[in-house]
């Protein structure tokens, strides 16, 4: 392509952050001192790169207010909430998990596995703005469940639900609570221990770190059977020689996602703010728009607009956003987070989510309000000329 | 450190080989022109990286005569030996599952969980050298297992096993056969079709790519469960937005591995052979001698010198071997294929793998040797003076 379009899928992926990939170089040879080696070995190379690995793990884990051994390095964030889910699921007998209606596939998929093996899964029901219902909550609490799942910033919506009275509430009923909070993390404060959970993901590529590198902070009494078994590491809980460079980034990036965490918020929720203000001007609905939300993160949608064709023109006019979420933007039904909401399908097949990042710059933040004004307009007169 | 000590040990991980890490660096934003992206995004981002893994997957295939729709891409080889035998497992009633007594415990230990969830669980002894033995396997199939797993080249020892005939026998008695050909690609010819397993595991950083991308290659016969269940990535076999670096790595390694495989195999057999005869006239026992073996693998004991002292006075000499393989050397017990072959234990933990690769040189190996015979000639006087 002869230019870049601006990039405004930050929830989907970021670009690493310069500071983070200048620390993984010397781990893939492009930078000195040039580094390698499988951390299980006990020789120089392995040395060198089990302390990084500890390093990064106390990164990781000061960012969230966790201990660094309670940081089981994953490949990414799928993987930890596969973990989470099966591996406790493993060391119990079939019981009842609960997961809200709005959870990202990597955790409705294994809670649906678990289903098919015995357990009975409960969705939490979700109201108009995408918040947990306390009625249904309530419900749920009442069923007894030994495992629940709630994250803790949607992907979507951006709505952030109260994990922290959740996981409360759930410990109370003898449930212990997981929290995916891969899209909260860098963008609003995460504290493990303020949240009271048992369980969190992390995942690095959603804050300018690698692909190919998560986490699950885990509560040591909980009882996890490894996914991936073999060579022990991670104190047994996932085998598999360490990805070094991937850790490495994820430390640092995690470290500097919380430092300019405070700014950033502030920064990106005046766009986000003027994007809103322009949409409502053009007629789009604003999903949740009245409930609490990450700082970055805009999800609308045009009455008889379809959202792919609005994604498809917006991108051909160099600007690229996400109709749904883009891990299951391969199938072409509408996003289950807005039917769990109860908004109408055709309504939900419109929806397009906008989100900002490190690199997003008021001047780009204008030009796509400018484009996404001509395009709309353009869409609509092709829609009344078809009439 | 003042200087970079000599690497002799590439069964553990390998340096990324130069052209790899050049294909590489512009997803990571460190070359032109920079990329990034979610496979799974509609926008120009989300094209580029699909356009990078569908190529990588032509290029991981090619390598191993597969058809590019049968390579899953996984985090690694121990994700991909345990998707195989769990992911296998979840689709058949509990049955018999075989793995040979000298399997890498990323196979072991989750064919280990499988007895533990019902499955009958065989070992397959093997003989002197380390082969599979005969008439075991002959008892194995009678027992008629559902899934049988045995390494192409082991890791510690290099002994290759004859999997294609293993495949065809297996197949007669009604078994699938997988394969964890993980230390055999790129050092010997390794064809899927040929060997007529059902299902076999590779890694990137095992040969010149990086780590964090591994390979399921799989018989579309062949049902599987999936052990990350999520967005419904690579098939719906392993859920997780792609490590596009690695795998675009992971394409590159194979290709050049594959392209340099022949040359550096015999390159490699003459060092190992140096360093052989002058293992045989220190007076040290080498392992598997009379077997097949991979070109690049010697392992072997001297007698009353413990192996993590030899290990640890070559680290500080500036050698870097291993003690056993490095991803159980975090425990001290012998090598376990070593106690499968009946080697005693108290010369199994004598035991040291030197494995060469791409930037050995015979002026290193020569040093090596020298170095090897001081250090020996060093450690049995200190015997001497401490009877």
């Amino acid at each position: 392509m002869s230019f870049a379009p601006v990039y405004l899928d930050w929830n989907a992926t970021t670009p690493l952050a310069p500071e983070v990939r200048d620390a993984m170089l010397p781990w893939l040879g492009a930078a000195q001192p040039a580094r390698f080696g499988n951390a299980s070995s006990r020789h120089e190379y392995g040395r060198q790169a089990r302390a990084a690995i500890d390093e990064a793990r106390a990164r990781v884990a000061a960012a969230v207010g966790a201990h660094a051994t309670e940081v089981v390095f994953t490949s990414g964030g799928s993987e930890a909430n596969n973990l989470f889910l099966k591996g406790a699921a493993a060391c119990l007998k079939p019981g009842t998990l609960a997961i809200s209606a709005i959870e990202h596939p990597c955790v409705r998929e294994p809670a649906r596995q678990l289903r098919r093996a015995g357990w009975a899964l409960h969705e939490i029901a979700v109201d108009a703005d995408g918040r947990i219902d306390v009625a249904d909550w309530q419900r749920v609490l009442e069923a007894r469940p030994t495992l629940v799942s709630v994250m803790l910033a949607n992907n979507e919506t951006g709505v952030l639900q109260d994990v922290a009275t959740l996981a409360r509430e759930a410990r109370k009923a003898g449930a212990w609570l997981h929290t995916d909070a891969v899209q909260a993390l860098g963008k609003i404060e995460v504290d493990f221990r303020a949240l009271g959970v048992q369980a969190m993901t992390l995942s690095a590529h959603k804050l300018g770190g690698p692909l190919g590198a998560g986490a699950l902070v885990l509560d040591k009494r909980v009882e996890l059977s490894p996914l991936i078994a073999g060579g022990g590491q991670e104190r047994g809980l996932r085998s598999g020689t360490e990805n070094v460079a991937a850790i490495v980034g994820f430390g640092l990036a995690c470290q500097r996602a919380v430092a300019h965490r405070a700014a950033e918020a502030s920064r990106l929720s005046v766009m986000r703010d003027g994007i809103e203000a322009a949409l409502s001007a053009l007629g789009a609905v604003v999903f949740s728009r009245a409930a609490i939300r990450l700082p970055n993160t805009v999800f609308f949608a045009f009455d008889a607009i379809d959202g792919e064709t609005l994604v498809g023109k917006l991108d051909r006019a160099g600007f690229a956003c996400a109709s749904g979420s883009a891990c299951s933007s391969a199938q072409p039904e509408p996003s289950h987070t807005l039917l769990a909401m109860g908004v109408d399908p055709t309504v939900a097949r419109g929806a397009v989510r906008v989100s900002l990042g490190r690199d997003t710059t008021a001047e780009e933040v204008e030009r796509f309000v400018a484009t996404l004004s001509h395009v709309v307009r353009d869409l609509r007169n092709l829609a009344s000329v078809a009439l």
